[in-house]
């Protein structure tokens, strides 16, 4: 399997911190060896930094722990490799445009069975797992929906995460997809969040040894939710979702969700 | 105006020597002070560093000099803003995927009159650059007339040397176009480019202070094109290319050209 990460804030934030935990998972406290990868938005255009080496010796992700990136929007992922060979092109997160806006995917799971059913027109994927093959797909469906941007772009959101939704039928398929405003977390089975706005505390990392506090790292108005796989931090309260769930976040907060 | 360098090589081979060049003259040698960015192709997948700083203060461009990614084909970007704003969506090179490739363009020139002409639908640019919409535009156009992927790829980009040679009547268009295999030099004013190939020498910087001996960076098999906006180096000799001329580079080597 692998693991997730992602932020969604009010202002740009650095993701130093949780990064910071996240990239141990990637050969030292995790065996998520096979590659990893973040996406930062700023502004509606973003950079994606990604090795396929693993993250713990990765002198890009040493790039990302001593350089703050701040952002509104940020998908990450460390690869443990079951569908597809460890290689760039197989490395999330993937992106794709459409309307005009930079698509962002990341996934956490494994499909069987999707050879005949996942077939993407438009949108088609450059390697071979089943995470870009399913993100094409859903892409496809999305452009097909909605041959122009809606006016309210939640709509996009709540038709993908129907269309996700589908897919737990085919395995696993923890998700996070964000075009930089709007980030959608989708869980099968492995996906928690954090709300951090004032008063803000300290938090402990649990794989390595940092603690930060967060009230010399912010203002008053910040508020930022932090999504993954699994609580990175010790002595906070994470929110577990459950099976089918999906939640919309805006600016750091919980906007819209939903059950499938 | 901008700068641009490309690679086309045989085998896996960093750019670090071309690259400390380039980044000189973002805010050293030259004014282009408004981002940079390069892509670098590793088998089918790709990856960008970019940045709104000038190259010359950027950390990631730090990194990229002291890090020899290896690559058959890349592309970078020097920027010095005339049409859009200084930011990430605004910088090259940019990135679309058709038929399960990436495709990545970069720019160097300025257009004018071109919004009633240049209406892009299928793909749109995130930016508000001429370049990214006249990128876009040639993806539009290669879309429609290949609906789906050519068998011989090299078909594509002529069709591709042909629709972009159309654009210099809007102004002044010197383009750098790969899907990771082949790469496409357009001149309209400003393109050179050098192949070099056993037996090696050595070359030096004209806008730094280094010297490397190519013999003991590579094997006798190696070959390796460069291209630029101007030469890089000034004890070797460089093609200069004329005003309406294409050259298209495979595996280090041009496999083809032509003139509009």
């Amino acid at each position: 399997m692998c693991e997730l990460l992602a932020m969604s804030a009010n202002v740009p934030t650095d993701i130093v911190f949780s990064f910071t935990g996240l990239v141990e998972r990637g050969g030292v406290t995790g065996p998520h060896k096979d590659g990893w990868g973040i996406t930062f938005y700023e502004g509606m255009g973003n950079r994606t930094f990604r090795d396929c080496k693993p993250s713990c010796q990765s002198q890009v992700a040493s790039l990302i722990k001593e350089y703050p990136i701040k952002s509104q929007a940020v998908i990450s992922h460390i690869r443990q490799a079951n569908r597809g060979r460890v290689s760039l092109e197989n490395t999330h997160p993937f992106c794709r445009e459409l309307w005009g806006r930079y698509w962002t995917f990341a996934h956490n799971g494994q499909l069987s069975g999707y050879t005949d059913k996942l077939k993407p027109q438009r949108f088609q994927p450059v390697g071979n797992t089943d995470s870009e093959l399913a993100f094409c797909y859903l892409m496809d469906k999305l452009a097909e929906r909605f041959p122009e941007k809606p006016k309210e772009m939640r709509q996009a959101f709540r038709f993908m995460a129907q269309e996700a939704a589908k897919l737990r039928e085919l395995g696993v398929f923890n998700m996070l997809l964000t075009d930089g405003r709007y980030l959608l977390a989708l869980c099968s089975n492995n996906l928690c969040w954090i709300t951090r706005r004032a008063p803000f505390g300290e938090a402990r990392l649990i794989d390595t040894d940092m603690v930060i506090d967060f009230k010399k790292e912010t203002t008053e108005k910040d508020i930022v939710t932090v999504i993954a796989t699994r609580p990175l931090t010790h002595n906070e309260q994470w929110h577990t979702m459950e099976g089918g769930e999906w939640q919309l976040f805006k600016d750091g907060l919980p906007v819209a969700s939903g059950r499938s």
